[in-house]
């Protein structure tokens, strides 16, 4: 049970907590909207990806699992492409680019001042450009907020992946203002 | 120096960010603004304390101290007010409640996990609401974003606690949405 009595207690994950407090949900849903589905040089497959991966490295069992499957429906990937998630996607063919974008989210989501040059350099040598550096450490510290919005309020969620693949089917299709109205 | 190369780089800390990004700037602006200025039972300066602890414990200097600048130009405290939220406010008046709302944010500062049954029962004892509870994660849990955000782009920031006074004035005065115009 959740920590705070919500409005619906079957909504599970950030969804309960999305009808419960409308006015915080606007802007989190379309940060959410920009960063994951708005037109951007890296696929909504890739961005995906990002914020699942951090979401495991968070511990966050909802959001890995329903960002997981979203990158799996824009992927026309199975299941298994959420224990690969947690596996540091070795199974899944991924760009070297992707790969330092990911290592960059890494290091965001231990804490901001983990992003070395170094790392900034690997990334624009597979050929990251500025706007994808920023972009991926926007959705690395987005998830660090959205994983503890979900996990500090001890909010409920499906345990199984599988139960997650409809969730990620309709947040591929219709991205997040659009899947989680709420006013 | 920023690791990306902003449109401006005298602007300090998230505000070259937001005007490098005018798409994303926009939801983080409304959050930062429903979050820490429209109507709540927590007073402004409350949740600009909290905002700036949880900023002081990811390290982050720009939001540690332009958010307690803020908490100061409401309070009509000080510029010692920023190295008393670093020692916890040990001279500064704070409510029960307060104390703890302020220990269930430094466990979502953690990881969302870290907020325990405990730590809510003891708000709740102290009279917080559910809602407030609820504010006060999201608060933390957002400030773990905006802290990855400035400090994983490597923003530049004033050293002196003194130089972010006018900003803190500027954000008790007009609030985030209109202190940061972007589009």
């Amino acid at each position: 049970m959740a920590h705070i009595q919500l409005n619906d207690e079957n909504l599970p994950g950030i969804i309960g907590l999305l009808h419960y407090s409308p006015q915080t949900a606007k802007p989190l849903n379309e940060l959410a909207e920009v960063l994951l589905v708005e037109d951007s040089t890296l696929t909504r497959a890739e961005r995906e990806l990002i914020a699942s991966s951090v979401s495991h490295w968070n511990d966050c069992h909802f959001c890995h699992t329903s960002h997981g499957a979203a990158a799996a429906a824009l992927m026309e990937q199975p299941v298994s492409l959420l224990t690969d998630i947690k596996n540091g996607l070795q199974q899944t063919e991924v760009s070297p680019k992707m790969r330092a974008l990911l290592d960059i989210a890494k290091q965001v989501q231990k804490g901001g001042k983990h992003v070395t040059t170094s790392h900034i350099e690997k990334a624009r040598e597979e050929g990251a450009t500025d706007k994808e550096i920023h972009d991926a450490v926007l959705i690395a510290a987005a998830f660090c907020m959205y994983n503890r919005y979900v996990d500090g309020l001890a909010t409920w969620a499906p345990e199984e992946d599988q139960a997650f693949m409809p969730i990620g089917e309709m947040l591929a299709q219709n991205g997040y203002t659009a899947s989680t109205p709420v006013i």
